[in-house]
């Protein structure tokens, strides 16, 4: 551990500009999620900054390269200002190069930037999802595809390569909990993954029975319904760290885009009211994580938590240390609770 | 070395799927370059398949996570069937990953499968890649945009993130011989890579002449006018070893795409050809891979050669060997001789 951090340092962070930062940053982690072996349904517990989406499988194939174990996931893939056959090849490469690690966790979006980027009308805001997941999952089904739509070139018996290892690519719907888009992924038997960034999770609930009774009715079986719950989370040694370590940075960041959307900067009693019990924030203690965990479970009954540690410029080693312990001590206490219940059951 | 493949052949080949293997072998032979310190003049020595063109900013990652001082070059990056805004956010992503080692070079396509399979016309061939390059070298220079044409929605003041390392990123120009190409590289001031894949190699000077002449006219400094030479080769111990790794594989390949373009398939006599003195393979010993350079040179007096080791399914071990030789044996020997001519001179 401290020799991976002390080279990390001085390889990385002490040498480079900071524009390099948090590709360093990224690379380092994946790089310690490995000597940690965290395990793989934790999934990749960061995203880049708000400008990076669609360069994600770039980034994602870095970590490939030092990782064995963990999966890589997009979280999230803006697949209405994207192009499904782009988005396929690009995942299907990533999925060769990590011998079937890679998914893609597909949403509508919730940063817009990109859509006058690349020309796209935010009229057509779930028109375009919709075509362009259909599209995703055709290609995703069969090599060769014949294809129409509204906004995107038609395919004629043409294939598209190269293929994923993985049969099928796995492909999530990132909802931030439109009851449109919940429904949507559980008629389609796709895997739904509910971002909460904000207010009560208990909340949620509905959102995860409207999902399951979706599937229900399209014939879905039940064990292809898996509901996975996205969040911000920071784990230290004690709780004073973790705070420490993630408020500043989260706030800046919250605040910001806050601003864009016009609404008030984040204060340290909403943020304090996030980590407590009731709160979406698990920012703490592992015993504190495991405890907001569990109690999700019954709310729930998910399949999958992702943590997302990086929300601005945490400090380095401390984002290495959330990782081990997420990986070390949080996971394998979930799991082992988990199955008592489900015997008990 | 040996420690190397025998660890690559264990983890990699033999445990996974053949799908995998072109991607297995392509980081595991980037692993290697590290090892033999491959000078970062001689860039990266092979291509994806040829269905992967669009996917190569992915694959490089996974290089650029495991070397430190090769440079990443794409070679070539199919710019009229592509966007330029996700094109220099992959290389920029690219770029920021590996410290400043990424560059794009851009081509108009001899593969034109791309091209239905995004939309595009094939009578548009010229001003597609045009339009799309004049595009790629605006964002390239500032991060603000404002750009209108004919095949791409417009941009009106928008930014294009993240950014490049390298200011500016490198811009090389691969041309298969049109003087339009050439010519235009000459102009706009950017690198030239001349792709010779059949023929006598002295043939193309006067494409070199020609890309001079056209930069000089522009204004452009002389030293700014690199040429290159892409090319296919193989190296091993012996002229033997080289031939009996290379050629059936080769063959195999070049048949295949002939027999798409209507010509014969490849015969033995016409490979014995390419490998003489006056032909365009670079299959033999390091003595002669650097004699033909250096005759190349007198003609061309470029500034880098790139050989393309991997042209269909050539052994792995064979192809580490190749690699081994090009960067231990022949670069340094071709360096210091033309060292030694320019004093002279």
């Amino acid at each position: 551990m401290r020799d991976f951090a002390t080279i990390f340092e001085v390889e990385f962070l002490r040498r480079i500009r900071s524009r390099a930062y948090i590709f360093g940053t990224l690379i380092g982690v994946f790089a310690i999620v490995v000597v940690t072996a965290l395990p793989s349904v934790l999934g990749n517990a960061l995203r880049s900054s708000d400008n990076l989406t669609c360069k994600l499988a770039v980034a994602l194939a870095a970590a490939a390269a030092r990782t064995k174990r963990i999966r890589l996931t997009s979280a999230v893939t803006v697949l209405s200002s994207d192009d499904p056959v782009r988005v396929y090849q690009q995942f299907a490469t990533l999925d060769l190069i990590s011998r079937g690690r890679a998914e893609i966790m597909a949403g509508r979006g919730s940063f817009i930037e990109s859509f006058p980027l690349f020309g796209y009308d935010l009229n057509d805001y779930d028109e375009l999802f919709a075509e362009k997941l259909d599209l995703l999952l055709q290609i995703r089904a069969e090599p060769v595809v014949t294809w129409k739509g509204r906004h995107r070139a038609p395919l004629k018996s043409q294939g598209v390569y190269p293929r994923a290892l993985q049969q099928p690519l796995p492909v999530w719907i990132a909802s931030g909990g439109t009851p449109q888009s919940v429904a949507r992924a559980g008629a389609l038997g796709l895997p739904l993954a509910i971002a909460i960034i904000g207010g009560e999770p208990a909340r949620f609930a509905p959102l995860a029975e409207l999902y399951r009774e979706a599937g229900r009715r399209a014939g879905v079986a039940p064990e292809k319904l898996l509901v996975g719950i996205n969040g911000h989370g920071f784990l230290a040694d004690t709780a004073e760290a973790a705070v420490d370590a993630f408020f500043a940075p989260y706030a800046e960041v919250m605040s910001r885009i806050g601003r864009e959307r016009g609404w008030p900067p984040l204060s340290r009693a909403q943020f304090d009211q996030g980590r407590g019990p009731r709160g979406h924030l698990m920012v703490g203690t592992p015993d504190e994580a495991i405890a907001k965990i569990l109690a999700q479970h019954e709310v729930f009954g998910h399949d999958r938590t992702l943590m997302q540690m990086a929300v601005g410029d945490q400090p380095q080693a401390a984002i290495l240390r959330s990782i081990e312990l997420l990986g070390t001590v949080v996971a394998p206490k979930v799991r082992a609770e988990l199955a008592k219940r489900e015997v008990s059951a």
